[in-house]
Protein backbone atom coordinates (compact mmCIF):
# COMPACT_ATOMS: atom_id res chain seq x y z
CA UNK A 1 0.00 0.00 0.00
CA UNK A 2 1.54 3.52 -0.92
CA UNK A 3 1.83 6.48 1.78
CA UNK A 4 -1.25 8.49 0.35
CA UNK A 5 -3.47 5.36 0.52
CA UNK A 6 -2.59 4.82 4.36
CA UNK A 7 -3.14 8.31 5.08
CA UNK A 8 -6.40 8.26 3.45
CA UNK A 9 -7.11 5.49 5.93
CA UNK A 10 -5.85 7.17 8.45
CA UNK A 11 -7.85 10.55 7.94
CA UNK A 12 -10.94 8.34 7.54
CA UNK A 13 -10.07 6.92 11.13
CA UNK A 14 -9.32 9.88 12.47
CA UNK A 15 -13.00 11.62 11.22
CA UNK A 16 -14.79 8.69 13.86
CA UNK A 17 -13.45 11.46 16.43
CA UNK A 18 -12.62 14.89 14.81
CA UNK A 19 -12.18 16.22 11.19
CA UNK A 20 -9.11 17.88 10.81
CA UNK A 21 -9.24 20.72 7.71
CA UNK A 22 -6.47 20.77 4.92
CA UNK A 23 -3.69 23.33 7.34
CA UNK A 24 -4.78 20.95 9.97
CA UNK A 25 -4.27 17.71 8.40
CA UNK A 26 -0.54 19.10 7.23
CA UNK A 27 0.81 19.88 10.47
CA UNK A 28 -1.07 16.84 12.46
CA UNK A 29 0.74 14.96 9.42
CA UNK A 30 4.49 16.33 9.81
CA UNK A 31 4.05 14.56 13.52
CA UNK A 32 3.95 10.77 12.18
CA UNK A 33 5.87 8.29 10.53
CA UNK A 34 5.35 5.35 8.65
CA UNK A 35 6.33 2.16 10.01
CA UNK A 36 6.40 -1.53 8.89
CA UNK A 37 6.40 -4.44 11.31
CA UNK A 38 7.62 -8.23 9.78
CA UNK A 39 5.31 -11.01 11.31
CA UNK A 40 6.63 -11.82 14.56
CA UNK A 41 8.21 -8.66 14.92
CA UNK A 42 6.99 -6.87 18.03
CA UNK A 43 5.49 -3.49 18.51
CA UNK A 44 5.72 -3.15 22.09
CA UNK A 45 7.67 -5.45 24.62
CA UNK A 46 6.95 -6.50 28.62
CA UNK A 47 9.63 -4.33 30.64
CA UNK A 48 9.85 -1.51 28.45
CA UNK A 49 8.28 1.75 27.57
CA UNK A 50 5.69 1.94 25.15
CA UNK A 51 6.20 5.51 23.34
CA UNK A 52 3.78 5.12 20.28
CA UNK A 53 0.28 5.15 19.35
CA UNK A 54 -0.15 3.10 16.27
CA UNK A 55 -2.36 3.14 13.57
CA UNK A 56 -2.80 0.01 11.40
CA UNK A 57 -3.12 0.78 7.78
CA UNK A 58 -2.48 -2.84 7.06
CA UNK A 59 -2.06 -6.25 8.95
CA UNK A 60 -2.95 -7.10 12.49
CA UNK A 61 -1.26 -7.94 16.17
CA UNK A 62 -1.92 -9.90 19.24
CA UNK A 63 -2.05 -8.91 22.74
CA UNK A 64 -0.30 -11.24 24.94
CA UNK A 65 0.90 -11.21 28.75
CA UNK A 66 3.94 -13.80 29.94
CA UNK A 67 3.46 -15.87 33.15
CA UNK A 68 5.49 -18.29 34.45
CA UNK A 69 6.75 -18.47 30.83
CA UNK A 70 3.43 -19.17 29.20
CA UNK A 71 1.92 -16.55 26.39
CA UNK A 72 -1.73 -15.52 27.47
CA UNK A 73 -3.39 -13.92 24.57
CA UNK A 74 -5.27 -10.60 25.97
CA UNK A 75 -6.55 -8.80 22.82
CA UNK A 76 -6.34 -8.50 18.86
CA UNK A 77 -5.81 -5.49 16.56
CA UNK A 78 -6.33 -5.05 13.02
CA UNK A 79 -6.90 -3.38 9.86
CA UNK A 80 -8.33 0.67 10.69
CA UNK A 81 -7.89 -0.09 14.74
CA UNK A 82 -5.46 1.78 16.63
CA UNK A 83 -2.61 -0.20 18.74
CA UNK A 84 -0.78 0.66 21.50
CA UNK A 85 0.29 -0.47 25.42
CA UNK A 86 -2.10 2.24 26.12
CA UNK A 87 -1.09 2.17 30.60
CA UNK A 88 2.26 2.31 29.53
CA UNK A 89 1.82 4.78 26.96
CA UNK A 90 -0.07 7.24 28.91
CA UNK A 91 1.76 7.14 32.04
CA UNK A 92 5.23 6.24 30.92
CA UNK A 93 5.63 2.98 32.83
CA UNK A 94 6.76 -0.08 31.41
CA UNK A 95 4.76 -2.20 29.56
CA UNK A 96 3.24 -5.59 31.41
CA UNK A 97 2.59 -7.32 27.99
CA UNK A 98 3.99 -7.88 24.65
CA UNK A 99 2.36 -6.43 21.61
CA UNK A 100 3.18 -8.73 18.86
CA UNK A 101 2.73 -8.69 14.64
CA UNK A 102 0.31 -11.82 13.46
CA UNK A 103 1.40 -10.83 9.93
CA UNK A 104 3.03 -7.80 7.91
CA UNK A 105 1.67 -4.75 9.78
CA UNK A 106 1.85 -1.73 7.91
CA UNK A 107 1.43 1.22 10.26
CA UNK A 108 1.22 4.84 10.77
CA UNK A 109 2.99 6.00 13.86
CA UNK A 110 2.80 9.18 16.08
CA UNK A 111 5.32 9.44 19.06
CA UNK A 112 3.99 10.71 22.58
CA UNK A 113 6.43 13.69 22.32
CA UNK A 114 4.89 14.28 19.01
CA UNK A 115 1.11 14.32 20.48
CA UNK A 116 2.55 16.58 22.89
CA UNK A 117 3.93 18.99 20.58
CA UNK A 118 0.28 18.64 18.89
CA UNK A 119 -1.73 19.30 22.18
CA UNK A 120 0.28 22.37 22.74
CA UNK A 121 0.23 23.56 19.00
CA UNK A 122 -1.99 27.05 19.04
CA UNK A 123 -4.00 26.00 16.14
CA UNK A 124 -4.57 22.21 17.27
CA UNK A 125 -4.81 22.54 20.59
CA UNK A 126 -8.43 22.19 21.19
CA UNK A 127 -8.84 20.05 18.63
CA UNK A 128 -6.24 17.39 19.96
CA UNK A 129 -7.71 17.51 23.03
CA UNK A 130 -11.23 17.08 21.77
CA UNK A 131 -9.86 13.95 19.75
CA UNK A 132 -7.89 12.94 22.49
CA UNK A 133 -11.21 12.83 24.85
CA UNK A 134 -13.48 10.96 22.34
CA UNK A 135 -10.64 8.06 21.56
CA UNK A 136 -9.58 7.54 24.85
CA UNK A 137 -13.88 7.72 25.63
CA UNK A 138 -14.34 4.96 22.64
CA UNK A 139 -11.88 2.78 24.48
CA UNK A 140 -13.09 3.16 27.63
CA UNK A 141 -16.06 1.17 26.23
CA UNK A 142 -13.71 -1.28 24.58
CA UNK A 143 -12.23 -2.10 27.58
CA UNK A 144 -15.72 -2.12 29.42
CA UNK A 145 -16.80 -4.48 26.93
CA UNK A 146 -14.18 -6.57 27.53
CA UNK A 147 -14.00 -6.71 31.39
CA UNK A 148 -17.96 -7.13 31.40
CA UNK A 149 -17.18 -10.38 29.29
CA UNK A 150 -14.95 -11.93 31.36
CA UNK A 151 -17.16 -11.42 34.67
CA UNK A 152 -20.53 -12.71 32.25
CA UNK A 153 -19.27 -14.95 29.91
CA UNK A 154 -18.00 -18.21 29.57
CA UNK A 155 -15.85 -19.29 27.10
CA UNK A 156 -18.41 -20.24 25.07
CA UNK A 157 -20.68 -17.39 25.03
CA UNK A 158 -17.22 -15.77 24.21
CA UNK A 159 -16.83 -17.63 21.36
CA UNK A 160 -19.79 -17.08 20.07
CA UNK A 161 -19.74 -13.46 20.35
CA UNK A 162 -16.42 -12.98 18.77
CA UNK A 163 -17.55 -15.01 16.00
CA UNK A 164 -20.75 -12.72 15.39
CA UNK A 165 -19.18 -9.66 15.66
CA UNK A 166 -15.68 -10.16 14.14
CA UNK A 167 -16.13 -12.84 11.72
CA UNK A 168 -13.74 -12.24 8.92
CA UNK A 169 -10.89 -11.01 11.33
CA UNK A 170 -12.01 -14.32 13.26
CA UNK A 171 -10.89 -16.51 9.96
CA UNK A 172 -7.24 -14.48 10.12
CA UNK A 173 -6.18 -15.41 13.44
CA UNK A 174 -4.75 -18.86 14.02
CA UNK A 175 -6.69 -21.58 15.53
CA UNK A 176 -4.19 -22.08 19.29
CA UNK A 177 -4.56 -17.68 19.52
CA UNK A 178 -7.60 -17.71 20.01
CA UNK A 179 -7.92 -20.69 22.24
CA UNK A 180 -5.29 -18.71 23.84
CA UNK A 181 -8.00 -15.99 24.11
CA UNK A 182 -10.84 -17.71 25.11
CA UNK A 183 -8.55 -19.37 28.43
CA UNK A 184 -9.48 -23.02 26.71
CA UNK A 185 -7.08 -25.60 25.24
CA UNK A 186 -7.24 -26.15 21.07
CA UNK A 187 -9.21 -29.07 21.89
CA UNK A 188 -11.78 -27.35 23.98
CA UNK A 189 -12.16 -24.86 20.93
CA UNK A 190 -12.53 -27.30 18.18
CA UNK A 191 -15.17 -28.95 20.12
CA UNK A 192 -17.07 -25.53 20.86
CA UNK A 193 -16.87 -25.03 17.05
CA UNK A 194 -18.35 -28.27 16.48
CA UNK A 195 -21.23 -27.94 18.76
CA UNK A 196 -21.98 -24.43 17.43
CA UNK A 197 -22.04 -25.69 14.05
CA UNK A 198 -24.32 -28.88 14.83
CA UNK A 199 -26.73 -26.14 16.52
CA UNK A 200 -26.87 -24.49 13.60
CA UNK A 201 -27.62 -27.05 11.19
CA UNK B 1 -20.67 16.50 55.55
CA UNK B 2 -21.83 19.87 54.33
CA UNK B 3 -22.06 20.95 50.71
CA UNK B 4 -18.90 23.29 51.60
CA UNK B 5 -17.06 20.37 52.88
CA UNK B 6 -18.36 18.20 49.30
CA UNK B 7 -17.64 21.05 47.14
CA UNK B 8 -13.75 20.91 48.30
CA UNK B 9 -13.07 17.16 48.19
CA UNK B 10 -14.60 17.61 44.81
CA UNK B 11 -12.08 20.42 43.62
CA UNK B 12 -9.48 18.42 45.03
CA UNK B 13 -10.39 15.39 43.15
CA UNK B 14 -10.50 17.30 40.14
CA UNK B 15 -7.56 18.93 40.45
CA UNK B 16 -5.65 15.69 39.36
CA UNK B 17 -6.39 16.50 35.91
CA UNK B 18 -7.11 20.16 35.73
CA UNK B 19 -7.41 23.47 38.10
CA UNK B 20 -10.47 25.56 37.62
CA UNK B 21 -9.92 29.49 38.31
CA UNK B 22 -12.23 31.13 40.58
CA UNK B 23 -14.71 31.80 37.61
CA UNK B 24 -14.71 28.71 35.75
CA UNK B 25 -15.20 27.42 39.24
CA UNK B 26 -18.59 29.42 39.45
CA UNK B 27 -19.25 28.34 35.87
CA UNK B 28 -18.70 24.66 36.59
CA UNK B 29 -20.49 24.80 40.03
CA UNK B 30 -23.30 26.29 38.41
CA UNK B 31 -24.22 22.49 36.74
CA UNK B 32 -23.97 20.37 39.34
CA UNK B 33 -26.26 18.78 41.85
CA UNK B 34 -26.11 17.26 45.62
CA UNK B 35 -27.70 14.15 45.85
CA UNK B 36 -27.95 11.26 48.65
CA UNK B 37 -28.31 7.48 48.32
CA UNK B 38 -29.55 5.87 51.07
CA UNK B 39 -27.79 1.87 51.68
CA UNK B 40 -28.69 -0.29 48.85
CA UNK B 41 -30.57 2.47 46.72
CA UNK B 42 -29.48 2.31 43.24
CA UNK B 43 -27.07 4.96 42.14
CA UNK B 44 -27.53 3.20 38.15
CA UNK B 45 -29.87 -0.33 36.82
CA UNK B 46 -29.69 -2.72 34.05
CA UNK B 47 -31.77 -1.58 31.26
CA UNK B 48 -31.65 2.11 31.94
CA UNK B 49 -29.60 4.55 30.25
CA UNK B 50 -27.31 6.00 32.92
CA UNK B 51 -27.27 9.99 33.05
CA UNK B 52 -25.22 10.90 35.26
CA UNK B 53 -21.38 11.07 36.31
CA UNK B 54 -21.13 11.27 40.01
CA UNK B 55 -18.30 11.59 42.87
CA UNK B 56 -18.30 10.57 46.12
CA UNK B 57 -18.06 12.66 48.83
CA UNK B 58 -18.61 9.95 51.33
CA UNK B 59 -20.11 5.77 51.04
CA UNK B 60 -19.55 3.27 48.87
CA UNK B 61 -21.05 1.60 45.93
CA UNK B 62 -20.49 -1.32 44.42
CA UNK B 63 -21.31 -2.61 40.97
CA UNK B 64 -22.42 -5.36 39.70
CA UNK B 65 -24.10 -7.82 37.35
CA UNK B 66 -27.10 -10.48 37.27
CA UNK B 67 -26.83 -13.68 35.31
CA UNK B 68 -29.18 -15.95 35.70
CA UNK B 69 -30.49 -14.47 38.51
CA UNK B 70 -27.21 -14.40 40.21
CA UNK B 71 -25.30 -11.64 41.48
CA UNK B 72 -21.72 -10.95 39.91
CA UNK B 73 -19.34 -8.26 41.61
CA UNK B 74 -17.21 -6.03 39.21
CA UNK B 75 -16.23 -3.73 40.81
CA UNK B 76 -16.30 -1.33 43.65
CA UNK B 77 -15.97 2.93 44.10
CA UNK B 78 -15.43 5.15 47.63
CA UNK B 79 -14.89 8.07 48.82
CA UNK B 80 -13.23 10.50 46.35
CA UNK B 81 -13.94 8.33 43.69
CA UNK B 82 -15.80 8.65 40.21
CA UNK B 83 -18.90 6.77 39.84
CA UNK B 84 -20.85 6.36 36.67
CA UNK B 85 -22.14 3.04 34.21
CA UNK B 86 -19.20 4.83 32.03
CA UNK B 87 -20.21 3.26 28.58
CA UNK B 88 -23.87 4.05 29.17
CA UNK B 89 -23.03 7.42 30.35
CA UNK B 90 -20.74 7.66 26.83
CA UNK B 91 -22.84 6.27 24.20
CA UNK B 92 -26.48 6.56 25.55
CA UNK B 93 -27.02 2.38 25.82
CA UNK B 94 -29.01 1.02 28.41
CA UNK B 95 -26.40 0.04 31.37
CA UNK B 96 -25.38 -3.75 31.53
CA UNK B 97 -25.05 -3.54 35.10
CA UNK B 98 -26.13 -2.27 38.47
CA UNK B 99 -24.42 0.52 40.84
CA UNK B 100 -26.17 -0.10 44.49
CA UNK B 101 -24.97 2.19 47.64
CA UNK B 102 -23.16 -0.12 50.22
CA UNK B 103 -23.99 1.85 52.92
CA UNK B 104 -25.17 5.71 53.12
CA UNK B 105 -23.10 7.72 49.89
CA UNK B 106 -23.07 11.33 49.45
CA UNK B 107 -22.75 12.63 45.88
CA UNK B 108 -22.18 15.45 43.58
CA UNK B 109 -23.32 14.32 40.23
CA UNK B 110 -23.01 15.96 36.92
CA UNK B 111 -25.49 15.39 34.42
CA UNK B 112 -24.71 14.40 30.56
CA UNK B 113 -26.50 17.62 29.11
CA UNK B 114 -24.80 19.47 31.79
CA UNK B 115 -21.12 18.38 30.65
CA UNK B 116 -22.13 19.25 27.20
CA UNK B 117 -23.43 22.61 27.60
CA UNK B 118 -19.97 22.89 29.92
CA UNK B 119 -18.04 21.86 26.81
CA UNK B 120 -19.91 24.13 24.61
CA UNK B 121 -19.24 26.92 26.84
CA UNK B 122 -16.73 29.46 25.52
CA UNK B 123 -15.08 29.83 28.86
CA UNK B 124 -14.43 26.20 29.54
CA UNK B 125 -14.49 24.64 26.54
CA UNK B 126 -10.81 23.96 26.14
CA UNK B 127 -10.18 23.06 29.86
CA UNK B 128 -13.77 20.33 29.46
CA UNK B 129 -12.20 18.66 26.84
CA UNK B 130 -8.98 18.56 28.36
CA UNK B 131 -10.52 17.21 31.87
CA UNK B 132 -12.51 14.86 29.88
CA UNK B 133 -9.53 13.47 27.41
CA UNK B 134 -7.12 13.48 31.17
CA UNK B 135 -10.33 11.39 32.99
CA UNK B 136 -10.98 9.02 30.80
CA UNK B 137 -6.74 8.00 29.97
CA UNK B 138 -6.96 8.09 33.86
CA UNK B 139 -9.80 4.95 33.85
CA UNK B 140 -8.04 3.42 30.66
CA UNK B 141 -5.67 2.46 33.09
CA UNK B 142 -7.51 1.59 35.97
CA UNK B 143 -9.69 -1.02 33.35
CA UNK B 144 -6.54 -2.07 32.09
CA UNK B 145 -5.30 -3.38 35.16
CA UNK B 146 -8.95 -4.91 35.89
CA UNK B 147 -8.07 -6.87 32.40
CA UNK B 148 -4.61 -7.53 33.14
CA UNK B 149 -5.70 -8.88 36.81
CA UNK B 150 -8.32 -11.19 35.07
CA UNK B 151 -5.93 -12.64 32.22
CA UNK B 152 -2.97 -13.06 34.47
CA UNK B 153 -3.85 -13.35 38.42
CA UNK B 154 -5.59 -16.26 40.25
CA UNK B 155 -8.25 -15.40 42.95
CA UNK B 156 -5.50 -15.56 45.51
CA UNK B 157 -3.18 -13.28 43.94
CA UNK B 158 -5.76 -10.66 42.79
CA UNK B 159 -7.37 -10.87 46.77
CA UNK B 160 -3.27 -10.39 47.81
CA UNK B 161 -3.24 -7.42 45.32
CA UNK B 162 -6.70 -6.12 47.29
CA UNK B 163 -5.27 -6.14 50.36
CA UNK B 164 -2.14 -4.37 49.70
CA UNK B 165 -3.56 -1.51 47.42
CA UNK B 166 -6.98 -0.77 49.30
CA UNK B 167 -6.66 -2.39 53.06
CA UNK B 168 -8.57 0.77 54.64
CA UNK B 169 -11.46 0.21 52.08
CA UNK B 170 -11.29 -3.73 51.89
CA UNK B 171 -12.26 -3.57 55.69
CA UNK B 172 -15.42 -1.65 54.20
CA UNK B 173 -16.45 -4.36 52.15
CA UNK B 174 -19.00 -7.19 53.53
CA UNK B 175 -16.98 -10.81 53.01
CA UNK B 176 -19.55 -12.05 50.72
CA UNK B 177 -19.23 -9.34 48.30
CA UNK B 178 -15.30 -9.79 48.35
CA UNK B 179 -15.77 -13.27 47.47
CA UNK B 180 -18.15 -12.59 44.84
CA UNK B 181 -15.96 -9.99 43.16
CA UNK B 182 -12.91 -12.55 43.06
CA UNK B 183 -15.30 -15.03 41.50
CA UNK B 184 -14.52 -17.61 44.64
CA UNK B 185 -17.23 -19.16 47.29
CA UNK B 186 -16.96 -17.25 50.89
CA UNK B 187 -15.76 -20.74 52.42
CA UNK B 188 -12.39 -20.29 49.63
CA UNK B 189 -12.18 -16.88 50.43
CA UNK B 190 -11.95 -17.27 54.68
CA UNK B 191 -9.00 -20.18 53.22
CA UNK B 192 -7.09 -17.71 51.37
CA UNK B 193 -7.36 -15.33 54.40
CA UNK B 194 -6.09 -18.33 56.75
CA UNK B 195 -3.32 -18.97 54.67
CA UNK B 196 -1.97 -15.51 53.82
CA UNK B 197 -2.40 -15.04 57.12
CA UNK B 198 -0.29 -18.17 58.11
CA UNK B 199 1.94 -17.08 55.74
CA UNK B 200 3.00 -13.70 57.04
CA UNK B 201 3.24 -15.31 61.52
Amino acid sequence: MNNTEKLSKFRNALSKFVEFDALEWEIFCAHIQFSTLKKKEYFATEGKVCTDMGFIASGGVRYYYLKDGVEITGYFSFEHDFVSSYKSFLTGEPCLNNIQALEETELILISKDNIHALQNHPKLAYKMERFGRLMAEYYICCYEDRVTAFITQTAEERYLDMERTAKALFQKIPQHYIANFLGITPVSLSRIRKRTLLQKA
